[in-house]
């Protein structure tokens, strides 16, 4: 993994993948207790980043490899940016996804063309299934996070930042990320380092799930005891992946965790102050940047909207609880 | 009016307000049978459009003048915008508000430094007390539409639609504009005459409210009954001003009204396909596209979503409603 490989995949990506903004609000800033960054990825194609590193992925396979068809396993948002990625290229597209996964994500995988094999998140493993149908079938496996050219495509957000930070004059700053396997992560690191190397990436993950903070203080992969039972569904993820962990360990700072209710106050604050959706996984990193003000540094914060896909009912719960709060 | 006070208006802004992008979703295609592309307005400073032409009115000001203050009338949006213009310019503003304004929007602008005068919509005449205080205080009276640096702020949102569009190789469209007074929609007319030629804009207005609808067809000023008892708050204007009807008598096709309930709609597949917020008033030009798809023209149709500045119970009723049937 290079910032060559990051360059070059954003160059695959353009006139593909949307260069999403980068959006601030003075009531943000208040709250924050500093200038506060975001760039929503929720606003990128499928609502969520994954759109870049499946795009990544696909576009990088020979077209003999490619035309035989894509599988690939996620809760939903990889699901969708695998499923459309492939729509793009002409070429059949599997999508191995948890029966508990959210409704929305499960309709609109299959709405974009995809073929959905459902797995009970609990009892099986979704790895093996993926193996076995992508041997029977001669499909090619886009892994969700632990796969280069994905982390690549993830990168380019970084690549992004990095450009749109330096427009705003911002430099140095923490840069907070929300972190399920470390693909998104690991990838802005990758891209930080080369284009705007004062910045310090921080992953951020659901308490319970905080399998990659751990591994940062331990320095070996940490395992959750689970991956189910939080509603930050996009990033429940069992342990960072065997390329992912070592960029992270290498180029982040600390990660930070935050409560469910803290990711849904976040959304709130997004939806009342941004105008834009965050799901509750994509909403942890804002979440750190507003309620855990004393643990990050600086003047300026970074944070990712990693997705907005999130169902009409859970979205007007948190509206119901912290609308006007924030 | 003409194009170059919108293209000196957008220099004025660069580096102030927000480029919005032009997003689109493939299930939003299919609901309308066409292309559909969105400018997100909502994605503007203080949640809508109306910072562009506040901004520009203000920077338009000698420093002299612009120094002893700046009062506006407003429901709301063009309230927070003027507000923040203001504040950026290190000025004063007074701000006269409908006591029936969203909560959002009236602490919104009072937050944003700006003091706020109530009256009361049904009973009291916001021009009068406008003038009497903008006399009695040597402030600038920056109205909400009929004003031609604010018409050419508006403007600049054509500007951005105008290349956007040809970077998607769009170049024919019927581009619908959320319509009240007429200020956005006549500054877009403006700017896309001169730039995209081959587009039509068209107003779109709430069921009742459709003053401007009527005034196309009768060729002179028609008034509304009422300008309250709609959700659509941010475009119950009285009748279009002397300044933007002639423009859109020239240059709009024939307007569209659409229902309260599918601006409920609208809100709610801009939140479920674009993972955007909506106010009701801001999706009308959305539901026309997605809804009254007969009454429209050609294989592309551009839409703005004018603002976002809804509060948290109605869009929790819009997505209750809807939610899941976009």
């Amino acid at each position: 993994m290079n910032i060559e490989m990051i360059e070059a995949a954003a160059d695959r990506l353009t006139g593909h993948a949307r260069r999403t903004p980068l959006l601030s609000s003075a009531f943000l800033d208040d709250l924050a207790g500093r200038r506060v960054w975001v760039k929503p990825e929720c606003l990128q194609h499928t609502g969520s980043f994954k759109f870049r590193g499946g795009w990544s992925a696909l576009s990088a396979l020979t077209p003999e490899v490619r035309a035989r068809g894509v599988i690939a396993f996620s809760s939903g948002n990889h699901a969708q940016g695998v499923a459309l990625a492939a729509r793009r290229h002409g070429v059949s597209a599997v999508i191995i996804m948890p029966s508990d996964a959210p409704r929305m994500k499960i309709d609109n995988t299959r709405a974009l063309g995809a073929e959905v094999v459902l797995y009970d998140r609990t009892r099986e493993d979704r790895d093996a299934i993926g193996q076995t149908l992508a041997e029977e079938r001669e499909l090619t496996l886009i892994k969700p996070f632990d796969e280069p050219q994905v982390i690549a495509g993830q990168g380019t957000t970084g690549l992004e930042i990095a450009e749109q930070a330096a427009e705003m004059g911002v430099s140095r700053a923490d840069v907070l990320v929300c972190c399920g396997g470390g693909g998104l992560t690991s990838g802005i690191a990758l891209a930080l380092e080369a284009k705007a190397p004062e910045m310090r990436v921080r992953p951020v993950e659901p308490e319970g799930f905080d399998d990659v903070a751990r591994s940062l203080v331990s320095g070996r992969i940490e395992r959750n005891a689970t991956t189910s039972g939080n509603i930050c569904d996009a990033i429940l993820t069992p342990h960072p992946g065997e390329i992912t962990f070592p960029i992270m360990q290498r180029l982040c700072g600390p990660g930070l965790v935050v409560t469910q209710d803290e990711a849904l106050r976040a959304m709130t604050a997004a939806f009342e102050r941004l105008k834009v959706v965050a799901e509750p996984g994509g909403a942890v990193a804002l979440a750190a940047a507003l309620y855990h003000r004393d643990r990050i540094e600086g003047d300026d914060v970074i944070v990712t909207i990693s997705g907005g896909n999130v169902d009409a009912a859970l979205f007007s719960t948190a509206l119901t609880r912290f609308g006007g709060q924030t």
